[in-house]
């Protein structure tokens, strides 16, 4: 991408059409830096360190792969219930990078807390000696590859100077940027929410799939909120909107070893305290993080590598939840459904192929097909009314909407995800040439 | 593909590298016609009989889609111990046409078994009564059009009066080119065998993965043998080899309506009685069956839509047989594997990251990944002596091997499939344009 931030500011609106980024603003208890490390050639920032200056409360959802990243298996270790930093770098996922590259964290941990301690004693009343075991890390990039522990080292410093206390666009912009790979697009999301009388926001950042050399696709999403909750209560919400939102999306079927979605509470509202993660004082907040995940979890299925179009898939009427989910992901990763739909062609026949091949319980005679507003296959035969130049005039839209009704019950999903073009083999194919 | 018989015929020898056909010959108690019903625009033949005028013992094996087409709803509902006819028609796959698919194969049955049973009267010392329930259907192509009822009726009559009983290697050519779509090579494979001390011919065609409007991959295969074997016995024998043959290829992971893989003996050979189906007289049979149906597989896999590589995957040391299938499955299905190959790239991230996602049991420490010859990643570490320019260089070859050792216990799995091009995407894409 061009990561000229001009390209970007100024141009759109907070009411984003999908795939379009929102503009951030200020959030209590954030600080932002952003370095250019020099960990790739050309000139960009590459390393992005949100400092939270009074600790944030925080939960995590990592990938589902058995093989993860060295910074995942750090993650997981963190047991503090509140983190005073989140160090994301680019370039290097430091996964299958073994002893070493665990290693290399504990160093950055080791040298980081020591120097935002530091930090703590120039700038706070009451002054936090900040532990190794307080700080979180996001990597992406090339796997495999030593991860560059002395080129961030020697950033680290500059990047603690670099700290704004205070955000505005520019910079969440900037944070945007740092942490993408190949994405063409920054990816940003905001909503507002109320707990009580009290004002929330909920913003955040994501980077989506994108691969360079030797690489793979990684998935980072970073949710910041100043609402005052615990780090239990933040778990709960965030593995519930995570089905919904990111684990519904499906570029390439394939599954990082680096994929994280975190979600930070500067806790500086002033809220009602909350115990408890089903209290009715959170719809409004719990309906905000879906709105984010979601809207940035459609930025980054519209940014996949080589898309033209978003497609949205409704499976409605299944047995089960599961059921809901295994059809609709089973059309969402058909490589025919894709490419039917790269070349703008109304083929239901592989929409009820990637149906029948999932592992939903399903009876033709029950299943309908619809494309966009259109009936197309209507229990178990091809619609009487159908006409496919109607359907093909819809076709060139750049979001398509598919449906389909199993008629078993009264479960439903719905997956994103995006068309399968000769650009996603010249991405991942020709890299080198 | 261009359907002229003189670009195949007399270039390929016998003994054939992967994805090339063999040569068939005669088979006793086998005749083939073909011929053109214009189910095409193009002038092809389009419809092909395989006629058993003694009946043939027969055992298949079907897609595991839950949304099946109308004559495998048919060919599942055959009881008969013998079966006398086989009808495999291209451009209209059956599936998803209801009643009327099913009714005109039922009208078809009825005037084949009408016209065939008058063709015993004239040819047979005891002429057979043939049974519309003794004749199984291959189809293959469009779905969801209606099913070309009139066509074939009319060429019926015809097709039957072009029947040999005497086999060459041009008929088994016409019939292994009847059956295809957008295959871009016929697909024959042979072997020999000895039950007792008989010698047995195992012969076998097969179609690919191949798709035109509206469309989807299927695969077809038919097996021919004149070894004395009752249907249950080949039951046996199809459903052990299937699994390491047609069941370890994958070329875009979607799975077809129509897929189905036969076997017949015309019971000729004159061998000594088999009572079951693990009588060590089998042992070179069952050889020969592998054989032909890992031929047969490899030449779809290697004529996978838009393939210019065909690719091993080699997965040992697993803690079952179920994590080495599904390990190597998740390779072999990988966009990031498949498009790395296509771009020559020795990208074993990839490699690794989709063994992670696999459902298999695994431990990164223990893991190894081979490219070739060439060992890359060794129990946890990049392998010390790797040099990735021999691995560059040895990506530059047709037939590529990837080998993961789990080291986890010693069940092993090899997988069969090829790289993703932009002819992929060109062919189920672009297709209407």
């Amino acid at each position: 991408m061009d990561f000229n931030i001009s390209n970007f500011i100024d141009i759109r609106s907070r009411k984003s059409k999908i795939g379009d980024f929102q503009d951030l603003d200020h959030i209590d208890g954030v600080a932002i830096s952003t370095i250019n490390a020099g960990l790739y050639q050309e000139k960009r920032d590459d390393l992005v360190l949100f400092y939270f200056r009074d600790g944030a409360s925080h939960a995590s959802v990592f990938t589902q792969s058995k093989i993860i990243s060295e910074n995942l298996k750090w993650n997981k270790k963190i047991k503090s219930n509140k983190i005073y930093g989140l160090l994301i770098n680019t370039r290097n996922a430091n996964a299958l990078t073994g002893t070493d590259g665990f290693n290399a964290l504990k160093q950055i941990s080791v040298d980081l807390s020591k120097i935002l301690s530091a930090k703590q004693n120039k700038d706070e009343e009451n002054p936090k000696k900040i532990k190794p075991k307080e700080i979180l890390f996001g990597c992406t990039g090339t796997i495999g590859e030593k991860f560059p522990l002395i080129k961030i080292q020697n950033s680290i410093s500059d990047l603690i100077h670099k700290l704004k206390y205070t955000q505005n666009k520019l910079i969440w912009m900037k944070a945007a940027m740092g942490i993408l790979t190949t994405d063409l697009k920054p990816k940003l999301s905001m909503s507002e929410a109320k707990i009580g009388s009290k004002n929330i926001k909920v913003y955040g950042i994501a980077k989506g799939s994108g691969m360079i050399y030797p690489n793979m696709a990684t998935t980072l999403g970073f949710i910041f909120t100043d609402a005052n909750l615990s780090s239990s209560i933040l778990k709960d919400i965030l593995k519930k909107n995570i089905k919904s939102t990111f684990n519904a999306i499906s570029c390439d079927g394939d599954t990082s070893t680096n994929d994280m979605v975190s979600i930070f509470s500067t806790n500086k509202a002033n809220n009602p305290i909350i115990k408890k993660s089903d209290d009715p004082k959170l719809k409004s907040f719990n309906k905000a993080v879906n709105e984010v995940l979601l809207n940035l979890a459609k930025q980054v299925a519209f940014d996949g590598e080589g898309a033209s179009k978003f497609i949205t898939i409704n499976c409605k009427e299944c047995k089960s939840d599961k059921d809901a989910k295994n059809i609709s992901l089973s059309i969402a990763n058909s490589l025919l459904v894709k490419t039917a739909i790269a070349g703008e062609d109304p083929n239901w026949g592989r929409i009820a192929m990637a149906v029948g091949k999932s592992n939903g319980i399903i009876d033709e005679k029950k299943l309908s097909i619809y494309i966009g507003p259109y009936k197309i296959f209507f229990k178990g035969s091809l619609y009487e009314k159908y006409d496919e130049k109607k359907v093909s005039e819809y076709m060139k839209n750049d979001s398509i909407e598919i449906t389909v009704e199993i008629g078993m019950g009264n479960k439903s999903f719905t997956a994103y995800t995006m068309d399968l073009t000769k650009k996603y083999i010249e991405i991942n194919a020709d890299y080198r040439t």
